[in-house]
Formats: structure tokens, C-alpha cells, sequence
């Protein structure tokens, strides 16, 4: 058996990533408690919010009301997504602790989505990211679609590969390598992360991983054994597939904390805690709790309470 | 990375696993078209019917009627499980290839389900070990709660090791080793099949996963790097969690095979036409399709016949 990590990070992108594919605008107050029982629970890391245009992105447009709302954890790092200067403006007013930009790994991706190629869409970040570093804010890179494109399918390792190296030139902090369909397995895990640790430190890449055909705690138990120490999850697996209709989308959190805790891997994270703010968030928008997890653990609870 | 298998064998156990926990009695033709879809997919291996007292499992009643009534492909194997010699009787009528015997690896569940001790569980199946040795019937013995009990919680590795030489004992050609309530994580994955290779040769070992946690697909692909060559899987993800109402059972051969294409290990059955079988089987007996690659993948085949 390989030699794991004793500790990871786990970073919970529920607000932000699994949020954003809901269509019904979900309050400001929700969002801020969903937020907050987060941080009780013990996560060091929340993707916040968006800002990004209100005409892109309408269920992010609350992204300061948000902000402002939250119960800060002292020490915990609350990340918001940047498309631009502009947006780095309200995420500095919002004191965000991280910046968070992106870029696909897949050529056909960035034109489909934003009309240019990777190079331009991550030198348009160059502003951005030089603007973070004079204010002393942490830059996080997302690299999309590092393990399969909706449009192009197959993406090379060395596109990855010279994705990192863009965002590591433009400074940033920590990279995400996203498998952003879901199509990844634990074999192309072990390449890309063999290669992207050649030229980017292991300790600052990420493992951002959807379940879509049910293979992403396999995946992050392969990154894992490359050594992978931070991970992107989602509470009660919010957030869907835009690319297939009724598939999932990210990784439950509750599903990656019951790995954790049986690999004995240290988090930091009340599983419990997370449990429930999954129920809640479920509830308040009427939305079915994907995780596999999160179900179980409340079947028990229920069934508990109901013979006590 | 660790050396994994070339290829594996896929034992499909929907058609009695998963279809034994509907409470409708599904139709004898159902469950025919069922397995002679799975048949036609290429599984080596289907686990077809179950020679029970109809008073226990009334689901199960038809297994004579089944067993007539399927196709049967040349060098499969179709597999029933036998509780006892009148089951092992009913079971050489219907010309079975394989008999199942089970036995709990927990002395709480033994007791609390059959009232009697683990060693006397096994014990009682002596008789059918002979008399199917004696007809030239392949045996399996499953051993359940092989990774955590509903009851007792923790099962140490020493009982599954303890169950695995009592079936071997007995003559078994095939032993499971289950995780009937899906609490495994990886590391215990490891722990258990290192023990158990220890006693019973590894190619005749196989892993049986439950989903109710998230954790299945990477505990299978703990046990390949463990060099096991067996798993079972249930189409669709048939067949939920008795011990956690709404919660997930067995892992779907969806979600195996899109891992096993992933890692380039041949299994010899066709993706798509197990697709196919699962959205029959959930469409005929109205339950939600649970398997994630089943979904992502009718999904995508949707989209394409729409906008064709």
C-alpha cells in the first residue's frame, strides 16, 4: 500500500461551484447560513462566491452581500471567483482572502466557452493576478477540463501540464487540476499528477474532482497516493452536470470526509456538522442530498431518533 | 502506481442481489429479459435466482421458472444461492453451474439473523458442499459483513480470515468477501485482502462492494491493487441498504466497467448494452436508475438523439 498523506485540506466549493447550477435564485440568507455552519464545522477553506457579472452568472450577484454576511472563522480562508478587474475590485472590498481564476486545459473548450484560446484567456489574467499580489491576496488557478473536454473528449497531459506552468508564471498560490465532466480514472489521475508535479510543488496542486460516472473517490484516492494533500468537495453534492441532464455533479463532501476519516487521514472537519448543514441546504432549496454518505448518516440518525 | 490485473471477471448480481429487496414481485419475464440482456452484454458470470423458502424471500419464489426460462450463453456460468439441501436440490434440478452458501464474518449479525454461531452457520452447509461437490457443481461461499457489522460495528480481520477457511474447508471454488453495508474504507480494504490472500489463493477471491458511503468504487480499486481479479456489481445499482432506508446498496456495473475501461482492464462485457439492460430493469420495475455512469451516459445518448 502506498504512503499517504497524514492531513489534507479540504476545500468545500459548495456555496460557490454547486450553487451556481441552481436556477431559482437561492436567498442571501441562505447562502450566508449554508456559509456559516461550514465554517463551524471546521472546513479551512470556502469557495464564497462569484463575482463575476450578474447578467453571466444571476445566482452569484449577491457575491458582497454574502461577504458581509458571513461569520468569518479566524484563520480559515474564504476564496471567491475573479473573472476580471473589475470583479477583483469587489473582491477586495469584500477583504476575500483568495482570488480564484481560471482556465481550460481543452482548446475547444476556451473557444466555445469564451471565444480565445487557453494562452490569451490566461494572459487576460495577468491585471488580475498582478493586482492581487500588490494587495496581498492569495491566487488560487483552476485548470478545467484536465481529464476530458465535452467538446473535443480526449485532452493531452501536456496541456494540463502547460496550463499549470501559465498560472504558476502568473504567480499563483495553488492550482486545481478539475475534472470537469466527471470522465477521469484512477489511471489518467496517476499521469496528470505525475506530471504536474514535475513542474508545479505537490503540496500547493489540488484534486477538483465530479462524480459524474461515479468514479471520483476512486480518483481521489489515486491522487492521494501521488501525494495530492488538497481537495475540492461539495456539501450534499451540490451542483449538477451541465453536461449531461440529471448526472451528478461535484464530489460530496460528506462522501470525501468519510474516506478521509477511514484512511485516517486528519481533516479538521465535525463529519456530523457537515451532515447537517447538507440536510439543510438540501431542504432549503428543495433539492434531492446526492451524497451517499450524507443519506446513510441521516437514515441512521432518523432511524435513531425514532426508536429512542 | 501499483501493478493491477489485465483483466477481471464482472459478476453481475442484480438479477438476485438487488431484485430480492423489491418489495413488488417483479415478473418471471422480466427478470428473463433482464439476465438474457446481461447475457447478451457478455457477463461470464450472473448470480440468476435463489433457491430459498418462498416464506423467506416470496421475491425469489419463480427460480425454477427463471432458470428455464432464461438463454443461457455458452461458458457462463449461472450462479442461485442454496440455504440448504432442499435449495442445493432445487438448484441441480434447474441445472445451476454454481451454488452460493453465505455465512457472516460478524457473530452479532449470525446470531441475531440465523440464531446460531458463525462456526455452526457454516458447519450446516456441509452437507451441500458435498452434495454439490458430488454432482460436479461449482461452490461459492460468501462471507458477509466482512468490512463492519450493523450490530457488533467494528469485525475484526481475523473472523473473515476465520469464515475464508471454514469455506475453504468446505471446498469452496470461489470466495466473497463483502462489505454488506458498505462502511469499508480503502485502508481496510487492503488490511483485509492482504490477510486473506494469506489463506485462499488470491485469483479465486472477490470483492463484493456496497455504495452506501460513496466508497465502493475506490475500495475496488484498493482490492485491484491488491491483485484481485473478481468483483461483483448490480446493474442499475439494484437492490438498496435494509439497514439504512433510502440509502444506496451495491455498487452499479456501470460505474465498475466505465472504471475498468478507464484503467484498460478487460472484462469482456459491452458497456453500452448494460446501459441498456439498467434502464430496462428500472423502467419495468419504476425505480430510479442509481447508477451514475448509467445516467451520465443515457443522458449523453439523449442529447445526441435529440439533436440528431
Amino acid at each position: 500500500m502506498a504512503t499517504l498523506p497524514t492531513a489534507v485540506k479540504i476545500v468545500e466549493v459548495g456555496p460557490r461551484d454547486g450553487l451556481q447550477n441552481e436556477k431559482e435564485f437561492v436567498p442571501t440568507a441562505v447562502k450566508v447560513e449554508l456559509i456559516d455552519r461550514l465554517s463551524k464545522a471546521g472546513f479551512p477553506n470556502i469557495e464564497a462566491a462569484s463575482f463575476v457579472s450578474p447578467k453571466w452568472v444571476p445566482q452569484m450577484a449577491d457575491g458582497a452581500e454574502v461577504m458581509t454576511g458571513i461569520a468569518r472563522r479566524e484563520g480559515a480562508i474564504y476564496s471567491v471567483l475573479t473573472p476580471n478587474l473589475r470583479g477583483f475590485e469587489g473582491a477586495l472590498a469584500a477583504s476575500a482572502d483568495e482570488i480564484v481564476i481560471f482556465g481550460a486545459a481543452s482548446e475547444a473548450f476556451s473557444q466555445k466557452n469564451i471565444n480565445c484560446s487557453i494562452a490569451e484567456s490566461i494572459d487576460r489574467f495577468a491585471p488580475v493576478a498582478e493586482a492581487a499580489k500588490a494587495a496581498g491576496v492569495r491566487i488560487r488557478g483552476s485548470v478545467s477540463c484536465a481529464f476530458g473536454c465535452p467538446y473535443q473528449g480526449e485532452v493531452p497531459v501536456a496541456s494540463v501540464v502547460d496550463v499549470v506552468q501559465r498560472f504558476a508564471a502568473l504567480g499563483c498560490d495553488e492550482i486545481d487540476i478539475a475534472d470537469t465532466i466527471g470522465v477521469g480514472t484512477a489511471k489518467r489521475v496517476h499521469e496528470v499528477f505525475e506530471a504536474v508535479t514535475k513542474v508545479f510543488p505537490r503540496e500547493r496542486l489540488s484534486g477538483h474532482f465530479h462524480d459524474t460516472y461515479g468514479q471520483a473517490l476512486a480518483n481521489i484516492y489515486a491522487a492521494l497516493e501521488e501525494g495530492i494533500e488538497i481537495f475540492h468537495a461539495s456539501v450534499a453534492g451540490l451542483g449538477g452536470c451541465p453536461y449531461a441532464k440529471g448526472a451528478t455533479g461535484n464530489v460530496a463532501t460528506e462522501d470525501v470526509l468519510y474516506l478521509m476519516n477511514g484512511l485516517g487521514i486528519r481533516t479538521g472537519i465535525d463529519l456530523d456538522q457537515v451532515v447537517e448543514a447538507g440536510d439543510f441546504i438540501s431542504k432549503a432549496i428543495g433539492r434531492a442530498n446526492v451524497s451517499r454518505a450524507g443519506k446513510a448518516l441521516l437514515a441512521k440518525k432518523q432511524s435513531a431518533a425514532a426508536s429512542a
